[in-house]
């Protein structure tokens, strides 16, 4: 597609922003702006003076994220657009900054043209999105909705001694009331949560999309350590009958699942299945030895928690089936769950039929990775999300956003927030 | 079997010893008898005594080795019963010992009747055939046929900064003679090589064999390290069509080997598979990381190399397929073999036939384990095995020999030395 002029003007503005960004967070070999830290202060810093220098109204809420509004308080429930500024060590420039830029961009095109939308628009700059910094995700988003515990803000900075509530009462956060798990935000005071992300996968660079609706982000099951325990004997020796081999057994389990992912993605399923890690025990490591004991990560994403169920069942099944036949057996350890988000219908028709008029792909890609948009729908505020094309994945300094890309992302999210009918 | 009362009455001269044995090499968690080192000279001296006690011949040949006879020089091409003196670090009493106390009770029992055997007996204790020392093994079997390289020679003892040649000299062994690969035994001067064992894998033990015979000593081809080399990918943002993942594709791999295995097995052939070592780099560990590199040990033996090398074209296949349909590459180390040694077919009948008079299982089973039965037979020597049942493997200190099964091959042992048939 070709963006209009006036989104077309804005090309400068957004390129100034990211080089702005850019300059203030470049380590040496990557972007770091670290969560509820000096990087991520920064940079909200320089996005408040943008705002300012705009006039537009720039506030800091109880947990210390920036919010940006053309004219101070808004009249009704605004639409909020939303995403992180924080990155992860050593990661790239778009991860997160990109969907405040371009919230940025439409107050701004708003004011340029002249337009009051119909609903009121705030711009929500997250802090803490990123889990490399404490060991949890959506930590700015989650304090708005009460869902910090108490040991969350105990938790420590990566390579600090500091706490997250040292570091969020640094930042200005009120950390009294989020403690007490107070709501600082009420989902009813919000119309809906709306963000623009580049995509962290390879999906669109291969399919040639420049942008995409997310459907839903993925939920996930996750065993960090499965052990699968045979015996240990030597290789020489121990035909095959008497063998109670670890690493054979975990291959063929692998195996096994990987025909069942096959077949529930030709029926239509959403899944994505890894086994992260793997590995024998290096205190036995021998060449010549059945190896006794191996062990591997498994983690399975879907958008449906069915889909998710169903799966799992079929893991435990399997693991029997291969328990008996190769006499060894699987330990599991705690099962840790991510519930999947589905982002609000009305609002994804309407993004796709935008992207239809627009010219742009009519596509839908669910999001594997986390993001901000699933606290908020998870909390009962309407959400979506746009996906820009982006290459070399993220959390990386070889992320690559193309600007037109980019531009076109702001497109529809401006055509989204301009006529609103989704909403009514 | 019931063993005659000639041999029965050996029972309590076989306890001694392997007590006086265990006693002098006991380590506190197992045996430890350091080849070319002082444990297993230790081991030595103490069978020395006992020769000398029973008024037999004993010295050391230019390799360290010490050699029992009953009269001195042999009038003929004599039997040469032997095994190794030296253990694994904390390893069992039996692994190699038993072999010389049956070739010392051979030669009490031919005393004790009387009997002057129609073909002369030399018991051999051989030293360092345990690869842990020196990271070779068969090394004072290896030495008398002049196959001891000057790598091999300056190669360290674990844990220390002795070379080999250091602890040869030191040993009484003519290392210059070694170092000049002088044949210090001329095959045609031996008439046969016979080593009693115990078994060190589980057969005999699951099937209930007391005694069996050994066709052939495995040989084996081996790489340490085959790399998987795909791409790492964010688990939750890469579908399966866009993944190079290494840990499936190994898992695949060694499924469709654990496959042809069964299928060669089923068509009668010799051959076990073990792939020891597996693992990601940790360098790279993340439960949602694709796993863009693993890594796999593979060792494959059979008594017969031209299975191995059957075997190994299989390898080359599924892995070219594989890395097509998966888009990954298999990158091999280099490729490490070990020759099969077939044991005498005359022995090897005779043995079974002895066998079957006896009573004890008329049995055949592959030492996977390398002996130094192997460099005897593969110099041209006419040599043949008898393992011995013993629970829990070897190379650790729960080895256990019954003293009953231990002389039911002794009795064999025995049996096929007093009418050599065989060897007319």
């Amino acid at each position: 597609m070709n963006v209009t002029s006036s989104t077309d003007n804005l090309r400068d503005v957004a390129r100034t922003l990211f080089d702005t960004l850019q300059a203030a967070s470049d380590d040496g070999v990557g972007i770091t702006r670290d969560g509820y830290g000096p990087g991520e202060t920064r940079a909200l810093e320089l996005l408040e003076n943008f705002a300012s220098t705009e006039g537009f109204h720039a506030e800091r809420d109880d947990a210390g994220n920036l919010t940006v509004t053309a004219n101070g308080p808004c009249s009704r429930e605004p639409i909020l657009i939303g995403s992180h500024v924080d990155s992860v060590p050593q990661g790239g420039n778009y991860d997160g900054a990109a969907g405040i830029v371009a919230g940025l961009l439409c107050l701004v095109r708003f004011r340029n043209e002249g337009i009051e939308p119909h609903v009121p628009i705030k711009v929500l700059a997250l802090r803490g999105e990123e889990s490399a910094w404490f060991g949890r995700a959506n930590i700015g988003s989650r304090a708005l909705f009460g869902k910090l515990s108490t040991e969350d803000l105990l938790l420590r900075k990566r390579e600090s001694t500091a706490t997250l509530q040292d570091c969020m009462r640094a930042a200005g956060a009120n950390v009294d009331a989020i403690a007490a798990k107070q709501s600082l935000l009420a989902p009813r005071t919000i119309a809906a949560y709306l963000e623009l992300h580049i995509e962290q996968g390879a999906v669109m660079v291969s399919r040639g999309f420049q942008t995409a609706i997310v459907p839903a982000i993925r939920g996930n099951m996750r065993h960090k350590q499965i052990c699968c325990i045979g015996e240990a004997a030597h290789s020489g020796a121990t035909p095959r009958w008497l063998r109670r081999d670890s690493v054979f057994a975990i291959a063929e389990l692998l195996t096994r699942l990987d025909e069942h992912w096959c077949v529930l993605l030709e029926r239509g399923l959403d899944l994505v299945v890894t086994a992260g890690i793997i590995g024998t025990n290096p205190a036995e490591h021998a060449v010549s030895r059945v190896p006794g004991e191996a062990m591997f990560s498994l983690e399975v994403r879907s958008q449906s928690q069915e889909t998710l169920e169903a799966f799992y069942r079929l893991i435990q099944t399997e693991c029997e089936a291969i328990s008996i036949a190769r006499r060894v057996r699987f330990e599991f350890d705690r099962r840790v769950d991510s519930a999947p988000a589905r982002m609000n219908e009305q609002i994804v028709s309407a993004l796709l039929e935008c992207s239809r008029s627009l010219g742009l792909p009519v596509e839908l890609i669910p999001s594997g990775p986390g993001h901000d948009a699933s606290v908020f729908a998870n909390n009962g505020i309407p959400s979506a999300m746009i996906f820009v094309r982006n290459e070399h994945g993220s959390h990386n300094p070889k992320e690559a956003m193309a600007l037109d890309d980019f531009m076109a992302g702001v497109e529809l999210l401006y055509a989204a927030c301009q006529d609103p009918k989704w909403l009514r």
